[in-house]
């Protein structure tokens, strides 16, 4: 296997194979988002601390962009409630990055609806923040649509990331694709909120997105979660075809079931600009003591809500309940429900 | 999608899919190797309620076979150090099954050169045993054949299982297939035993044993490890490539990071003979309870040695020791071992 080019003429097409396991593609981008997917199990509580060791786990190991919160609207989210990672102020954010120049590009997430974008989102020459990934529902596109061209005109790199499509009919998938292509934004991301995709639908899904994308000169990415343990399994199935964003966090750390973890994703890129040692001093001194705060991973409620294709919050209400490990009254009251 | 035959003629070729994830294959057999993978992290010592529970589960989940132990040979194995799953005498086996005809059939696996075959297994009409699964190395390919050979004698159903092969030369594992499909076996298995294997290798090697095996009339079967959480994505991958045995246990309590779990398997399959209830009940009785005693399952360490396609064994010496959070420490012991 050889190395390939960034051209775009020496690229397969869309419906073909794009390398194998041993090849490694400039393409190719990770970004961990451990921050910004954990903040959904406390939150968005995370100490400075956590987060500068997040960051400089980044750097050292090679990933190319780091996902450090969301951009909620302060009007929407209360600040009792909600950590500093929930609103991501310039001032928090460059606090703990700090201010020397870095190899890792920062990502904050902005969920249409929810995000102030107008008024809370500088221009890009006032900001350290290098991409904002737009998180939407089937239902919001024209939003959507208008909120991408409003950050792209700040001068930000922008992708859409459009969520819950296991139950999206096709069509519709196909007309959204067709919308989100026509704006400016740079990456459009696979997403599989539910972790209920197996790897052909990852497949069929995956060149279904190339095949929009690359018409549009846009790149494809690739977010999991990890309720029928296809996490990993999907997103690598997903790379292979011609992925070039990856998401992943520091020990799976994310909603639920959590996420494809960065640890499995560098360990399988053969690019020599990955680095796993640092990710396994960050594990044993961050992700480990984590674990005693706060409880995500695979778990078999999780499983269930990931077959039956449902949102995972009535498996995440079961697990903070005191009868978390009665699978079968789980089992019977979903099976109930249908 | 349509129900497929079992008639041969109406079979794809090897090279081909055999059916996508909403087809049911009548030729599908699944196999629970709970008490016996689960067993090597015990020394076989479950007790008769555990492995009755096993074994009721199966039945009443539409399970084909359950794999009950291994046929250890007495004069290398401590009665003292090893419970009698490491034997499973006539007598052992018909108290926990009882006499009552079951749609389970049972199985044991045999080491070569580590099983008295020609005096400890009688006749099958003396037996409740169905299949006896020969399990091997490359290296003991010819005592191998004669050992298939006289349990096929003797009456039974008969698989093999080469295992390591993530460290055979392509070359020698096609001879290895040749000649093994000149004997007698019913079942020539795929097995990951390092969780090593990518889903391409896992696509090129089901190929490659369908190949072989079809050509002499047999099938392949396919046992996995979740070193690197890919257990179940790569026995569901090598499912769609005409794979027929499935190898899964209850919990995935298997050897080290564990294996597919049947909880997922069943949950994949669409045949309506398979039903996931009585598995949550196991869970919930049986394996939540025995996650106290033996420790299994996905963890840094395994993930370390198969990622570098090592036998676990060093990451089970760490685990078991006072360090084994300290995936920095083990992650460095590998790196200068290399």
């Amino acid at each position: 296997m050889s190395q390939q080019t960034d051209a775009a003429e020496k690229q397969p097409g869309w419906n073909q194979k794009k390398g194998s396991w041993l090849t490694f593609r400039p393409d190719i981008k990770v970004l961990d988002c451990t921050v910004r997917d954990g903040g959904l199990m406390n939150n968005c509580r995370f100490d400075d601390d956590f987060v500068k060791a997040i960051h400089a786990t980044c750097i050292a190991s090679g990933v190319d962009y780091m996902e450090i919160g969301y951009k909620g609207a302060r009007r929407l989210y209360s600040q009792q409630e909600f950590g500093r990672w929930k609103f991501c102020s310039e001032e928090d954010v460059r606090r703990v990055v700090g201010d020397a120049p870095s190899s890792v590009k920062l990502s904050v997430m902005a969920d249409v609806d929810r995000t102030d974008y107008h008024t809370d989102i500088p221009a890009k020459a006032d900001s350290v923040i290098d991409l904002y990934r737009v998180a939407t529902y089937i239902h919001q596109i024209p939003a959507t649509v208008e909120m991408i061209q409003a950050i792209h005109g700040k001068g930000y790199e922008t992708s859409v990331n459009l969520m819950a499509i296991s139950v999206v009919q096709e069509q519709e998938l196909d007309e959204a694709l067709e919308i989100l292509c026509r704006t400016p934004v740079d990456v459009i991301y696979l997403v599989d909120s539910y972790g209920s995709l197996y790897s052909e639908e990852i497949q069929a899904l995956t060149r279904k997105y190339r095949q929009h994308a690359e018409a549009a000169g846009k790149k494809v990415g690739i977010h999991t979660h990890n309720n029928q343990q296809l996490a990993y399994a999907n997103t690598i199935e997903a790379l292979i075809l011609g992925t070039s964003f990856l998401d992943c966090t520091m020990g799976g750390l994310g909603r639920g079931a959590g996420n494809c973890p960065t640890e499995l994703l560098l360990g399988f890129l053969k690019n020599p600009k990955y680095h796993l040692r640092p990710v396994m001093q960050c594990l044993r001194d961050h992700i480990v003591p984590m674990r005693e705060k706060i409880t995500w991973g695979f778990d078999i409620p999780y499983m269930l809500t990931g077959q039956r294709n449902l949102h995972p919050r009535s498996a995440m209400a079961f697990l903070d309940g005191p009868e978390r490990k009665d699978y079968l009254k789980f089992f019977d009251t979903l099976a109930e429900q249908e």
